[in-house]
């Protein structure tokens, strides 16, 4: 048994469920939309012209959310977060916005979601975004070490590192080659399966 | 709008559920187990005797969670809980302990918790308990508000007043008659519908 209570902090897109600007920008037939921090690396210009291409294209929050709607998280992750939530406590961290993962969160349950939020106007339009806080996975991951439990937490990508850096044990689930070459010190797992028996063995220690 | 997400945060026995060591000193047919921190006000050497009692009458952890498994959370509790957290995220910050509590969380659809836990032996008896942390429910809201959460908090009861006076709003459900009248400052709810109009005013403001 593990000496103190353990949470589970996750990543949602590319772990849980589809990167989502990447589906919407396939499900619209807008292929501009599939920018990503690749491309544009400051994520303030980055959303700022998506907004914009939103705008462009006369697409209403309501319309995103209808996209969103058609989509199922990853094969597995609802049978995943089900074993997970019988077992410990799990809270997902992500870059999101409530507005946009909440059809997925109804699939999976209504897990505990820290994200952040999206401005419209009085037609639905989306406006802008707040950022709830800067370096956001990595604080609630040692919030939680101060509230002394024992941390597991797994993400995909550099913007997971350095939650998982501070949790008892990091797991990096289907990463990019990039990522996984640079962080040989996180466990990989690209299964469901994996993930479960590295939990388990943390809780065992 | 609130300017920020917001997390409800929320005691458990009292509120969401019956008082567990009640409902145990009911259901077993022994008296003394109705022990509170009334009777007994330092909650080490009552939760002492609780095990000892437990003991005597060879009462095992399975044993416990079977009575705990027979009792439902309070009228009103589930459909509360499936409306909160369809708008809101969600915390249950309790005393009780993980092992105790896991059958009014299947039934209340997993939510997150944060409490305590019990240490048994190989014979399933509990032979101690373990607080995860001191004054666990004002160091968890203080954690969501440095997190940029606005944090509205619920519960009945003394231990509960401390978490109350750190959220934006705390509200105080079903409290004692000395509670409500040392503790003016805080809304009093009796029913659940009172609870989702102070959560829907909040996050009107």
């Amino acid at each position: 048994m593990a000496k103190r209570p353990i949470i589970v902090a996750m990543d949602l897109e590319g772990v849980l469920v589809p990167e989502v600007w990447i589906s919407v920008a396939e499900k619209t037939g807008i292929p501009e939309l599939r920018l990503t921090t690749r491309d544009i690396s400051n994520y303030d210009v980055l959303m700022k012209r998506r907004l914009e291409i939103l705008k462009q294209n006369n697409l209403k929050l309501r319309d995103i959310q209808e996209v969103i709607d058609t989509m199922d998280p990853l094969p597995g992750a609802v049978e995943y977060m089900a074993w997970l939530r019988e077992r410990y406590q799990a809270v997902i961290l992500s870059d999101t916005f409530y507005e946009f993962a909440s059809p997925f969160m109804r699939k999976l349950g209504w897990p505990t979601l820290y994200c952040n939020s999206l401005v419209t106007d009085a037609e639905n339009n989306v406006i802008d975004y707040k950022m709830r806080i800067l370096d956001g996975k990595r604080h609630a991951v040692l919030a939680f070490k101060q509230l002394n439990f024992d941390v597991v937490a797994m993400g995909d990508s550099y913007n997971d590192t350095s939650m998982l850096g501070e949790a008892g044990v990091g797991i990096l689930f289907r990463p990019s080659e990039n990522v996984k070459r640079e962080f040989p010190q996180f466990p990989v797992a690209t299964e469901y399966e994996t993930v479960k028996n590295i939990i388990t063995e943390f809780a065992a220690k």
